[in-house]
């Protein structure tokens, strides 16, 4: 346990605010990130991109270059891919929330990414944090597969450090010997992150379960812990996916989606932020 | 990964609901079963007794054996807390739910309780499973530290096995690299366990995060996510506690708590199965 | 972190000796117990029985009660394979190892066994654990899949503490992510629990890997590690086995095992405890 | 699971040997790999590299860059450290093995490393190992302390497909439940990685372990269990080191050490590669 400095909470109050563009992350308003696990065509991602933006979301996630584990499996459309997600992105009117994978690549994803995302692969790469350190946009600190709650925390002091206050936490499943599901999705982080930083927390249900059936319970289960957000993979044809369909929801089912978390937010009297409220049914 | 046979769902609908008495675990009614960790004195548990009757509680849990792992801290009343149990449950009408031990304890533990507890480190047990599927009360099985879903519902085979068919699941944490919180809470277990079973799940984030501060929103994030109620820790002094007072809720707050679990409840069309149904503020 | 009474080490000279009839364990020499996983019939044991005590072997392991995850898989003849263990343990002169499931059982199995056997699921059943210390018999303590090392020494300490002196320990992997092997043999657990422990240990690389061609190296590392002796499981037709033949080594095999362990156990200036010592070739 | 093609073994006698200059490693000959945790000061850096040349090491290990889990610890002496360890390595004959903590920094770092580093914390990081495929110096590349012996085998396959066949894979140690040690220490995951690959498999027992005194039986476990090399940590002051002292072993033990490991080697049929052959006493 090392003691952290600019991520501490100091008091009950204290609480960051992002702020995207005209859109803030860690208000009142729970945000929602949705898009495919990667950009794969023009033709899906508008598809994505317009069934998402109709539905009022305001943030669309999409790798364009994938850490995978094998060489030999998609790695994503890369440059092409950024290019894609920015035209989708101006056509819909929607922020981007994109990887980036390594130092080597910062300058290239920059120009075309909202918030800047960090891999749970790169959780503790502490050269990298450096850099993202002195960057002005903001950044999506995923938790490691391996990193307690103090590591996590440590890695976002890194980047706070070097200058950039606009971090946002994310818990995204711990390693763990139940292979049940894809990563353990640890609830308890969320809430207990939030207690010893000031920093917004969002899950992302998606990669924490590997399993469709379980991103809504678990997104509902976040937000009923305090998270501040939501990232979600969605997919028009999950089942074509070059990468991880199988946790992806369908794009009809967000509709269906959003209100349940609509529903659950305004239980600690919160509310999703869309650009077209939708009605509770 | 092994086929269940008994404990597996057969169909969307095929939900197993457990009696307790003249009380139900597995319907809409989610369960509240609060308790102290131990039983310590007369005194204490009369006063949690009668303040958790107060409120409506109709389950009690409390330790008369005690599973430590130093066998120089307070191993419970045994026999002695037993019948302090009784005694409360009659004065305040609530059902008792306490740990057996062991198979050579199941004899004493079984007048005295209405649900049989087994605890995370008797969860692998297979003797002592077989030995409980030959009861006529309900189990309360407790999902081993290291269990992975597939073994938890294993367990619950053996007992169905042995002709019981009275098992309610516990999710309490798994054992994980991070020590932030006691054990890691693993909330996609519980709508993992619904959809491979038919059994009632249950959630303990008091053993589960092992941190009061954590209680409340895990619970809450449990009840998001399908569980079918709820055991936690309260205590009229956590502090002066023998045992786990650190994660023990204050006899106090125990009303806020439940108007808490209630507007959750309501949520999914549940409500809190109560004696004197407390309203939402 | 529990401290230790019984348990601990004093000093660097304080070294248990476990006397199990007229052989000792935790002397210089070091015990091999080999056997199969379960007995199976007559002629597989008595096989195997001949076969091993033919190069020297003095204990025999085999599972008469077996702790199987499911409960359709094969649960061991009981009371009959204990029998058969006996038989075969006069006929050859063989110490018996094996595993006692339940308090319920300790009955039974006490008078078949040299050394009764604690197996990993039962590593936290404290009550289980003072009715073994009641006993004048050995007691192999197996270390539970997810205790730390303090919490299987406190395991131990259970038992000493219950008047019984006689506790060998046995490392046998901890459950881990990586399921590449069937569990992590923690072989730096061997040194530290010497460390920590005036108490013999031993190593199980059989249960601890999971997988043939691993069993002679992490026997090898065991010594190399200051173990104070082996467990193996032998089977004469593993592809037959009714349980966990894939781990077990071939009977034809022995021979040369046990010269490697022999040419192992001489770097650190001990020998292996066999009626007939093999040379070195 | 997934399939490798450049990193599999093909048969039995397919065993890669890298060359480090005049050098090898993957031979007969084990190699030792020796150095602080850390490049401190050019006093420091000397004397170790000093103590070590004069046993016959030919390696030297010494960080430049460190990765620190807190930004507030020691960071490493950075392009200073680089070239002090350039000039101890001349002035006493040593190979240097040192860590590049990012594509950012190959270029500074390559003209100073005759085996170029790659830590746990990067072993997943795939855009990086992609970079280093490009290098002609060889790789050490640790095992991350999440990875399966698969996903470690994977990022060596990165690193081959890129073109550079130089691989050395090194064990350190993964992260489980059990904090009695820094790491756990998977030995077994030596013998495995050698079945399943033709690449050479060092161990390094003192980040795997965190503890001095357990440096020298899992050392010796390592060799016994096949590894074709070790790195170690050694200081001249452990308790003065800016990091990691409490594993590092002392140089004056230095010499006693090279000889057990020796003697284990020899059990082998291997040497110990030294400038000056220690003999065993």
């Amino acid at each position: 346990m090392f003691d952290l400095k600019l991520a501490a909470r100091q008091n009950t109050n204290h609480s960051s605010v992002i702020q995207v563009g005209d859109e803030f992350i860690g208000k009142e308003e729970l945000c929602l990130i949705a898009g495919p696990c990667a950009v794969e065509t023009e033709a899906q991602l508008n598809q994505i991109a317009k069934g998402i933006s109709k539905l009022g979301v305001k943030f669309m996630r999409g790798g364009a270059y994938k850490p995978r584990t094998s060489p030999y499996a998609f790695q994503g459309l890369q440059k092409e891919g950024l290019k894609l997600l920015k035209s989708a992105a101006q056509k819909y009117n929607l922020k981007i929330v994109t990887e980036v994978l390594d130092t080597s690549l910062i300058e290239e994803v920059y120009p075309f990414a909202d918030i800047l995302q960090v891999g749970s692969r790169n959780a503790k790469n502490y050269q990298f944090l450096k850099e993202l350190g002195k960057l002005d946009k903001p950044i999506l600190l995923k938790r490691g597969m391996s990193s307690t709650v103090n590591e996590w925390l440590l890695a976002a002091e890194y980047i706070l450090l070097g200058g950039n206050q606009n971090v946002i936490l994310c818990e995204r499943g711990i390693r763990t010997f139940d292979t049940s599901t894809r990563n353990t999705m640890d609830i308890a982080a969320i809430p207990l992150a939030k207690e010893l930083s000031h920093l917004p927390v969002i899950a992302d249900p998606s990669q924490g379960t590997g399993k469709r059936s379980l991103v809504t319970p678990l997104s509902l289960a976040a937000v009923a812990a305090g998270a501040d957000g939501l990232m979600i993979e969605v997919h028009n044809e999950p089942e074509e996916a070059l990468s991880d369909g199988f946790q992806s929801i369908y794009l009809s089912k967000l509709g269906a989606y959003i209100k349940a978390i609509q529903a659950q937010a305004k239980l600690s009297n919160r509310t999703l932020n869309l650009n077209i409220p939708n009605k509770i049914s």
